[in-house]
C-alpha cells in the first residue's frame, strides 16, 4: 500500500510574497516571524515579509536568532519568550534551519510539552499555521512536515511536526547566494531527490517529482554555481520538488551518515550528505540495482563524477579510526536503516567513511 | 508565477477501503454514497464502502442513479431527495461521472443554489467533505476539483468544485474492466496526462507528475488490454497521478473537441479526446516544439502510431461537413483555447476533425 498526501499550497515567483499576501489574512492577525540573524536582512525575504503584514493590517514579532543547525535549547528559549502571547501563526524565513525552527515551534507555541517529546511521542500536535519563505535551494523544508533539530547531546534528529499550510518562493532570494551555500544546499537537494528515490518508501507520484528533480539538477547545478540566475531559479524549484519528494519517503542512511560529519566536524549538512551519497548507493544497488542505474544515467552516467565535478571533495576532513567506528556503530542504530535498501553493515559503512573521506 | 495545490489524501492497495476505513469517521456520523446504477455492485466496490460504514457504525443511503455524462437534471434530482438531511459526507464511487457528480452534490447539499450556478458564478463554495473510490483507471477525478457535468442544452461544461479529501484507490475493481472501458478510460488518462504536460498553465510539479504518467500509460496500457492484472494496476496509478496533473493545468482545447462526439455522437469520453488528440498537437507543435516532440518520444516515436496500435481508429463516427463546421464553430469559443499553445482557427480545427473521424 502507498500514501500521498503534501497539503501545503505553493506559490512559485519574483515578488509572490508581497503579490500574494493577501492569502496571510486568512491565518490570522498576529504573526510570529523566525529567522536567522542575518541573511533574510540582506535578501530582502524579511522587508517582504514585514511589508506584507503591515500591508494588511498583521501585527508580528521577530524572532531572528535561528543558527545553523539550530539547537533545543535555542527552541526552548523561544518557546519561553512567545508561548501564551497568542500567536495566530508563524511564518519561518531562511534555510533548513528556520523554517523546521519554525515548524516545531508552531507546536510548542501551544502545546504544553517540550521540544524534546516531540521527537520520542509520537502522536498528532495542535500547531498554528505555519508559512514557509525559503531563502536557499535545498532543503525543501517548505514543503515537508520533518524538522531536524540537535538535541541536548548534541545529535541531529528527524521529526515528523506540521506540513506549512503555505509556501511562498521567491527565486530572488537565491540569486546572490555565496558559491559555497549554492554547492551545499544544491548538494541537499539532489541527496533528497536520490535518497527518496531509492527508498523503500518511494511511491510513484514521489518518483515523479524525484525523476523531475534529479533531471533538473544535473543540468542546472553546475550553472547556477556559475552564478547563472535562470540555473538558480530553477535549482529553487528542483529543492521544492525533492522536498515533496522526501515527505513522502523521508530520507536514508546516507543523511544519518551525514549528521556526525556537520555535529562533530563542522561540514555543512548538503555537503556532508552529499560526499557519502555515491558510495551509499553502492550498497543500496545489491538490493535495487535497476534505481541505482537510472540515478547514475541521469546525472551523466556517473553521480560519483558529477559530484567531483562541482567541487564537493576539496573539502577536507580530518578523522581517525576511532571516530569513523563509533559514526559506523552509530548508524546502525538510525531509523533510516528501516527504509533504506541493501545490507548496510558497520564494516561497509566504515568503508563508505574512509571512501568519502578520502582517509 | 506558477502555483502547486493539491491537498487529497491518497491511498493505494488492495483492500484499502476496509483497511483504512477508520479514516472515514473524521468525517462524520452520516454518509450519502453516490454512485452508478452496476458497476460499483459488480467489481465489490460498493460492498466494501458499506462494509467500512457499518464497522464504524457511520449512517448512510445510496444513491445508484448516476448515469454516463450526468446532466444537471440528475443532479437537482439527487439534491432535491438529500439536501436539508444533514449528511456529514460523499462517498463518490465509480469512474468520472458519478464522482463529478459527488463533488457537485457536496456543494449543494450545504449552499442554496442551483447546480446551473457552479458553472457561471465564481467563488468559493462551502460543502461537505468527499471521500472518491474510483473504478476505472481513467479519470483522475479523485484528485481534482474538476466538476464535468452535462448542462440542459446537452453541452458538456467543466467547473471548479472541491478536492477530495480523501482517494482509496483499489487496483481490484480494474481487474473485471471490459475491454472497451479499459480503452476509452486509459486513453482519458492519457489526455489528461499529455494536455496537462503541453498546457500553457504546465509547472514543474505538473510536469513531473505528466512525464512519469506518459512513461507508465506508453509501457502499461497495450497490456492492460491484454488483461494483465499489473498492467491494469500501474494504469490505475498513471490515471491518478494525470488527475493531478490537471488539477494543476486543466484540460486544453482536446478535451473541448472531445465534447459533441460524445453527446451527439457516443464517444466514449476518452475515446472521444484521445481521437483528437494526435492532431491536436500536430497545431500545438507551433508553439511549444519542444515539448510535443518530447511527448512522441515517450510515446514509441509517435503518438499517433501508438494509439491506432490499440485499436482506438477503429471506432467509426459518422459526421456531417454542417457538423463539423459548428463543432469547429463552437470550440473556438471554448475557454480551453486560452490555455492551449497553438495558433488554432476554426479551419484549423475543421481539419482536425475530418483527420480524427477520417472523413
Amino acid at each position: 500500500m502507498w500514501r500521498f498526501h503534501m497539503p501545503t499550497e505553493v506559490f512559485f515567483g519574483e515578488g509572490v510574497v508581497l503579490g500574494r499576501g493577501e492569502l496571510l489574512t486568512k491565518f490570522g492577525k498576529k504573526a510570529l516571524i523566525v529567522t536567522g540573524r542575518s541573511s533574510s536582512k540582506k535578501n530582502g525575504s524579511l522587508d517582504d515579509v514585514i511589508g506584507a503584514l503591515e500591508k494588511f493590517g498583521i501585527e508580528y514579532a521577530v524572532f531572528d536568532e535561528v543558527e545553523e543547525n539550530p539547537s533545543f535549547n535555542s527552541v526552548r528559549k523561544a518557546v519561553k519568550e512567545y508561548r501564551g502571547i497568542g500567536f495566530d501563526f508563524v511564518v519561518g524565513i531562511g534555510g533548513g534551519s528556520p523554517l523546521d525552527f519554525a515548524k516545531a515551534l508552531a507546536i510548542l507555541l501551544v502545546e504544553d510539552v517540550d521540544v524534546e517529546d516531540l521527537y520520542t511521542e509520537n502522536r498528532r500536535w495542535r500547531a498554528v499555521p505555519v508559512v514557509a519563505v525559503p531563502t536557499t535551494a535545498g532543503t525543501g523544508s517548505e514543503v515537508t512536515q520533518l524538522s531536524v533539530l540537535t538535541d541536548d547531546l548534541g545529535n541531529k534528529r528527524g521529526c515528523q511536526t506540521v506540513f506549512p499550510a503555505l509556501a511562498f518562493l521567491d527565486p530572488r532570494y537565491v540569486y546572490h547566494l555565496s558559491e559555497d551555500l549554492t554547492l551545499t544546499t544544491g548538494v541537499d537537494a539532489l541527496c533528497h531527490a536520490v535518497e527518496g528515490f531509492l527508498s523503500k518508501r518511494a511511491t510513484p507520484p514521489s518518483d515523479a517529482l524525484a525523476l523531475h528533480a534529479m533531471k533538473i539538477t544535473f543540468e542546472n547545478l553546475p550553472k547556477a554555481l556559475r552564478g547563472v540566475n535562470e540555473a538558480r531559479r530553477n535549482m529553487l524549484i528542483a529543492s521544492n520538488l525533492a522536498g515533496m519528494v522526501i515527505s513522502q519517503t523521508g530520507t536514508t542512511i546516507a543523511h544519518a551518515l551525514g549528521y556526525p560529519l556537520t555535529t562533530e566536524k563542522s561540514v555543512r549538512h548538503g555537503a556532508a550528505t552529499g560526499m557519502v551519497l555515491p558510495f551509499v548507493i553502492e550498497v543500496m544497488k545489491e538490493e535495487n540495482p535497476e534505481k541505482v542505474h537510472k540515478v547514475n544515467e541521469i546525472f551523466g552516467g556517473n553521480l560519483l563524477v558529477f559530484l567531483e565535478s562541482l567541487g564537493l571533495y576539496k573539502i577536507k576532513v580530518d578523522v581517525t579510526e576511532d571516530e569513523i567506528a563509533r559514526w559506523a556503530e552509530k548508524a546502525m542504530k538510525a531509523k533510516h536503516l528501516a527504509h533504506t535498501p541493501g545490507a548496510f553493515t558497520a564494516e561497509k559503512i566504515a568503508k563508505i567513511y574512509k571512501e568519502a573521506l578520502k582517509t
